[in-house]
This record gives C-alpha cells, sequence and structure tokens, in this order.
C-alpha cells in the first residue's frame, strides 16, 4: 500500500527524486528506457497508466474512482501502475506515494512525435505540463518512432544529457520541456537545439466503415501539415538531425489578442 | 446518415454556419441555453459528446472509433451525438457533419466554472481550442454554478452579446476565447472585462476509501487555491461580478523561458 513516505533528511547530501511517468503505460519500453538512462541521478519513482493513453492530452479522471498497484518493473526501481490517466498519475504520485513534492518529473520516452500541434494532445507532454503546474520542474521526452522495438539509445544518452543539466542548474519551478528526438542512429544526432513550436496540425480524414449490423463508424485519421516556415522551430530541427527542446507554459491566455480585443471591442 | 452538405453559395446573404458543443453531454441544459440564446445568429449545428465528459481535457479518440448519432434537441435544430471527446466532436463535425468549416464555433454553456488553470482540464474550452486551431474563431462559455437547475439568463444575455461583436467584427481565425459568467443574477453583472488567466491551481487531496473486498480506491478532489492577486485576471473579475474574457493560445512555447535557456544553457 501507497504508505511508504520520502524521508528528506535520511543522508547529508540528499539525492533527488526523480517521478518518471508515461502516456503508453508502465510496460512500455520507453519507460524502461528513461529509467535506465537516469536511474543513478536519484532514487527513481515510476507511476505510470495500467494501459496505453496516448492522445489524453489532459485530461483527469472525475467521474470514477483511481486505482494504484506497485509493481515489479526493475530489480530496485519502486513503480506503481494507476488505472488513470497520465495527468491522474503526477497527482496521485506526489499526494499518495511520494508523500512530498519529487525532484524532478520526466515523462517518456513516448513512442512517437510529441513536436508542435502534438503537444496539446500528448498524454506524455501532459503530466509533464501538470508536473509545472505543481512546481515541480519536467521533462517530457518522445522518439519520433512509433515502433515498440525502436533504437532507443541516442534517446537515452540525450535523455541523460539534459536531466543531468537541469538538475545541475537548480531549474525554474514551472521548468518544462517538451523534448524530442530524431528517429536516427546516435552518431548522426547533430545536437540539442532550443526550439519554439512549430504551427502546424492535421487535416483530418475519418475512415468510415460498416459494421456487421450496417451500422457506420469513424476511425479517427489525418494528414500532419506543417505551415510553418521557420527554422528555429522544433519541426526545422527534428527534420535537420537536432534534438529539439521547446519550453512548454501552462499560461494560454494570447496576450497579443488580448491588446488587440481591448483595443477594438468596446464590451 | 451525416450526409447533407451545408450549401455555402445558396443565398445571396450567407447566414454564418454555428457549430455548437460541449463537454456536459447533448442532454445538458447549458447546451440548450446557448443554442437558444444564438439561434437566430445563424445555421445552428450541435455536434456534443454523448455522455459527459467532463475533465476531458484536450484528449482525442484514437484506440477505439466514433459513432454519431442523429438527434431531436429543438425544433429546427440539427443536432447530433457523437461517442467521443468534445475535441472528437469538432474534428468530426467539419469533416463529416458539415463538409465544411463552420463560421465559428461555440462550446458550453459549461455547467461549472473554466477560469484561471481550469482551462487546462475543460472539454469544453479544449473543444474551443480545437476549433482555433483550425482556423475557426471560436468562444467557450462556463457559468460558476454546477447545478443541472442553475439560472443561466445572464449567462445567455452575455454569451449573446459576445457572439454578436465577434460575428461582426470578423475575427481572428485563430480567435478563441475563453468567457466566464459570475453565479449572480442578470441585474448584478458589472459588464465585460478581457482579462488574463489567473494563477491558480488545485491542491490535491485523494480521498482514500476501502471497497467491500478491503481494496484501496481513490476520488480526485482538491482545494482550489489562487496565488494570483493582480486585478486583471479573469478570477478578480469574477469575483467582483464581471464577465470575464481571456483570449485563448495554442503555442505552448514559453518564450521567455526559451530566452533564458538559450543564454543559461550550454546543450
Amino acid at each position: 500500500m501507497p504508505s511508504q513516505k520520502v524521508n528528506s533528511k535520511s543522508k547529508k547530501k540528499e539525492e533527488p527524486v526523480i517521478l518518471i511517468t508515461n502516456d503508453d503505460g508502465v510496460t512500455a519500453p520507453g519507460l524502461r528506457n528513461l529509467v535506465e538512462a537516469v536511474r543513478d541521478l536519484g532514487k527513481i519513482v515510476v507511476v505510470a497508466p495500467d494501459k496505453p493513453q496516448s492522445g489524453m492530452g489532459h485530461a483527469i479522471t472525475i467521474g470514477s474512482p483511481l486505482r494504484l498497484h506497485q509493481v515489479t518493473l526493475m530489480d530496485g526501481v519502486e513503480a506503481w501502475s494507476c488505472s488513470g490517466t497520465p495527468v491522474d498519475c503526477v497527482k496521485i504520485a506526489h499526494d499518495k506515494i511520494l508523500h512530498r513534492k519529487p525532484d524532478i518529473c520526466l515523462s517518456g520516452i513516448n513512442h512517437g512525435a510529441n513536436h508542435s500541434i502534438n503537444v496539446i494532445y500528448s498524454g506524455t507532454m501532459s503530466a509533464a505540463i501538470e508536473a509545472s503546474i505543481e512546481n515541480i520542474p519536467s521533462i517530457g521526452f518522445s522518439l519520433l518512432n512509433f515502433s515498440l522495438e525502436a533504437d532507443f539509445s541516442a534517446a537515452r544518452k540525450y535523455a541523460r544529457i539534459i536531466v543531468e543539466k537541469v538538475l545541475k542548474a537548480k531549474a525554474d519551478k514551472h521548468l518544462c520541456l517538451n523534448v524530442n528526438i530524431p528517429n536516427v542512429s546516435e552518431d548522426l544526432v547533430k545536437g540539442i537545439r532550443t526550439c519554439r513550436q512549430a504551427y502546424a496540425k492535421y487535416e483530418e480524414e475519418f475512415n468510415e466503415r460498416n459494421d456487421p449490423a450496417g451500422r457506420k463508424y469513424y476511425w479517427l485519421t489525418g494528414k500532419f501539415v506543417n505551415f510553418d516556415k521557420g527554422k528555429d522551430t522544433d519541426v526545422w530541427a527534428l527534420e535537420h538531425n537536432y534534438v529539439s527542446v521547446v519550453p512548454v507554459q501552462f499560461d494560454l491566455t494570447n496576450y497579443e489578442l488580448k491588446a488587440k480585443i481591448e483595443q477594438t471591442y468596446k464590451w
């Protein structure tokens, strides 16, 4: 049962508590790779969904209760599965498992891209954003490869470099980074770029089918279209084999539009 | 079946197509009130979830297909229920029901507040944000009253005022407004304020219970805490009986943090 407190005064030089979650579920290879990449950097506690939760965005569970189960993931790593969304995992980890704020929250490594507009649909990134709302610096990692057999070696290498930097830098409490890793071998990655989110979107085409009773149903499919030709975007960096790092915020106010409305709309 | 095209050249002075959705579900009184508030301003098409979807944030349905059913809501109003999330409703409405972009997308009227950080968890606001991503000006409306028996008269009045203004102003294609209405009678509302999103958050306390078999389960509960003392915020406006209007963006890049990271992190 989730009752062991992380004793924050047990050592002189306290090792950081690193909360790890994802949206592909607690059994996903990407999660295991992230744990392996950073496990000697602090005390790792995994709290991840008990099933895939891709595309869950910032959903929270309010109409039903949550379950938590301690699971065996890897030797020496405390791990829990949660019946909720990625955002639920961050909330319940803090309140019911750690009983304190972790020093950092890592999410991923996601199987598939979360650059540009994907950040808004991504359970991986919403978990990281939730942590940053709660004053926990956070980083979401995504590899541009959907396969369960993907090669995570470049992703592991850069995840470690970035987590070390952030831990060392005494990060801003609202820091949230969206890190995407190109799908190329480690030696082809050119480095890391700090970027802005590209303006890109999906043009939906629902795939219409008939069930055995002749009733229609629809699968969401879509074409990704990048409208942004800037060289300072995450899409550009990834196309040129850089790891992209986009700092993310949870203040959704559009200040430019606010100023325009104040001038032109007489309410 | 969703095949009737909205003929965009049928009249000289084309009336605007107004897509209406929500997250409380197609049967919610708030939705009906929104339709009634604006129904003479254009051709109304309702596409809303077939069940409550509060707290779904920007979730989309990718692991299962969607269903659409035409429903009877009010005389002369085309209405559909969709088995997906609020964001799914906007996507499928565009592709499979309207076969064109609506001129505006309205979401709500939500039963309960969506000011400050609530914008990020809200299915109501995520539907509006999705529309703005798709170049459809959008407005989400929320009344600060959870009750199914809430008095929507002030909300209806101000929803209509704001929709008329936006339709008349030839809105920015990415315009997205988060409108909250205080829970007071119409005569006590002082007017409309354009605001920024207050920095506020929830401090979670999961309510722990035992099921009949003695196993633990957890209900998400939390205390809302406003850390923001600014008088230009939505929370301030609502506390002072103003309708709050926060322009919302989908570019989550934190440009301030980006500049700081570029200066201080040597990747």
